[in-house]
């Protein structure tokens, strides 16, 4: 009934917010088109969905800042995807479902929103999850940079599901699923911000299969995802969860060489970088290997990296053993060298 | 173990979206605190869920970008919190949970992020639902006016709950719980824009009493909360999706003086302003006294302000028939008068 034969409109203006005609004609031909699946009502306040009444369900949130919105490996709305169902897949769940809020700038290309979008969808639907509601505001030019994202995710995870820091043991094994800071610096990149160019792809991607495999390993305790903070932010809240010290080998943390390259240059550190697809993981020693193994068909650079010690076993917190065999102390991140990475 | 016993920070700055140590002072400080209950853990990427087997679950979301941050009746934090329950409400169900994702400018005042923060636990209380899952970013002083936020709710009503468009018939009554366009004129006169002022409050509040007394009744067909484009906004929506036409009384529709002279002064219309705390329900005819009856329980103002009308009865879409006796089309919102009302 509501068909919307032809959209002109090349900009958002405020009339797209209104709540009526013409926001109703942008979610028919920018959303609902992009995003239909059996759930989506964009004419309903709320949506009922179904959930597998044998399982728990998680929930988890987060809102997407990036700039530039558009970047090498994807855009705001493939981000939004993957960093939701990556919080979703390290709680051990797969996600279900997703809800969409835009808060859009007075002047955006509808170009540029149909691409976001469009990455979104493509996202979703390859990690399998459907978005059922959604929001559009519109604020006047100057009072947001382009758009800003932010999404809810369900999820649903065996019952009794047990990953938390609580678990982590000290001997314990670190393992990372793949390079680490491709995210920081392809965005970094990205803004030009530095005179530097490059064609450095994002990370940014699903994590739901690494980590339903690491699922099926007995002596799997905890997962992560590193986004804000990197590596180096995951290992803080680990020595901070758990009492216990975190020493992380630097010479087996695989970094790509044109990370390493732009760190060099600006002087940053690829393991406060973020990562957009990647997963750490904390595993009983004797699992290890076979959790490496797993990780391996999927993620060949996947590496053991580092392990959990006792408490009194070096100056607590997290220690970085350096490949001339020193020991450093990695600080907890204190200011934010690169705002708006996600 | 993550106590923070001070927290002295005056202003929000680009750390306290770093996901290091900055931002946890920040959560433990505001957030943790004013939102406190069981299922919430700042610590973890995502939390499990409750939810009762034998009820349907259904989800909505909504961002929030009103200005100002603050008005007489409310703020951006209890808004969000109204908004999002009265979309549950009026499908029928009850809030359970809510996720909440805020969007800070650098340079924000710490102490109006408390009260934000504050009024929103507050509202949240109120209608017994609690913050789950959270996610704060900062974005740089310019690329947001002031705070925004992003806020997804999750309830449950009865397995096979009927509230749909398409129950609507030709002769059912349509009922407004009380006065209409209080938010959109308390939040236009809080901008001081016109040179007006005044202490008009929003109407802000939760109508999930009213939709459950309404419940109980069985001629209810369908209910909505006017938010953005009001009133008129909703019978727009209805003609639409029943392919009806609605026929609203202007002597039975109730407008506080207040928002009246407002209107007359600045050439408005208050059956187009936001209202934040009402109710439209249709009811089948037999039904409309009983229902008027429920509500009146809890708002002494509400009224039964039209009907539904037949195929070929009148032109069609949205009828005001006039204190005169005369009709007039209400037309469809086309620009948007009053961008960033909630």
């Amino acid at each position: 009934m509501d068909r919307t034969p032809s959209f002109a409109d090349t900009h958002v203006s405020l009339a797209h917010g209104n709540g009526g005609r013409r926001m109703r004609e942008l979610i028919d031909a920018v959303f609902a088109r992009a995003l239909a699946n059996a759930h989506l009502d964009t004419a309903a306040d709320a949506v009922a969905v179904p959930l597998p009444l044998h399982q728990e369900v998680v929930v988890t949130t987060d809102s997407f800042t990036v700039q530039p919105i558009e970047f090498p490996g994807g855009n705001i709305g493939s981000l939004a995807v993957h960093g939701i169902v990556n919080d979703l897949a390290v709680c051990g769940a797969r996600p279900l479902y997703l809800t969409l809020s835009v808060i859009l700038e007075e002047g955006l290309e509808i170009a540029l929103l149909r691409r976001v979008i469009g990455a979104l969808a493509h996202a979703a639907r390859a990690s399998g999850v459907a978005v059922v509601a959604g929001d559009t505001k519109v604020v006047e030019r100057g009072d947001c940079d382009g758009m800003y994202l932010a999404m809810t995710g369900i999820g649903a995870r065996p019952r009794g599901t047990a990953l938390g820091l609580e678990r982590i043991r000290a001997g314990d094994r670190v393992l990372v699923s793949g390079t680490v800071g491709e995210h920081g610096a392809a965005v970094m990149l990205a803004r030009h911000e530095f005179g530097l160019h490059g064609r450095l792809a994002s990370d940014a991607a699903s994590v739901l299969p690494h980590a339903q495999a690491l699922m099926a390993e007995p002596g799997l305790r905890f997962m992560r995802d590193p986004t804000r903070g990197g590596l180096a932010t995951v290992a803080h809240e680990i020595a901070r969860g758990t009492g216990l010290s975190v020493h992380l080998s630097e010479d087996r943390i695989p970094v790509g060489d044109a990370v390493q390259s732009v760190c060099e240059l600006l002087g940053f550190d690829p393991l406060y970088l973020a990562c957009e697809g990647r997963l750490v993981a904390v595993v009983a020693r004797e699992s290890a290997e076979a959790a490496l193994g797993r990780l391996h068909r999927l993620a060949p650079q996947a590496q053991l990296i580092g392990h959990i010690g006792a408490i009194g076993d070096g100056p607590g917190g997290v220690v970085l053993e350096t490949a001339l065999g020193g020991r450093r102390m990695l600080d907890e991140l204190d200011d934010d060298p690169l705002p708006r990475i996600c």
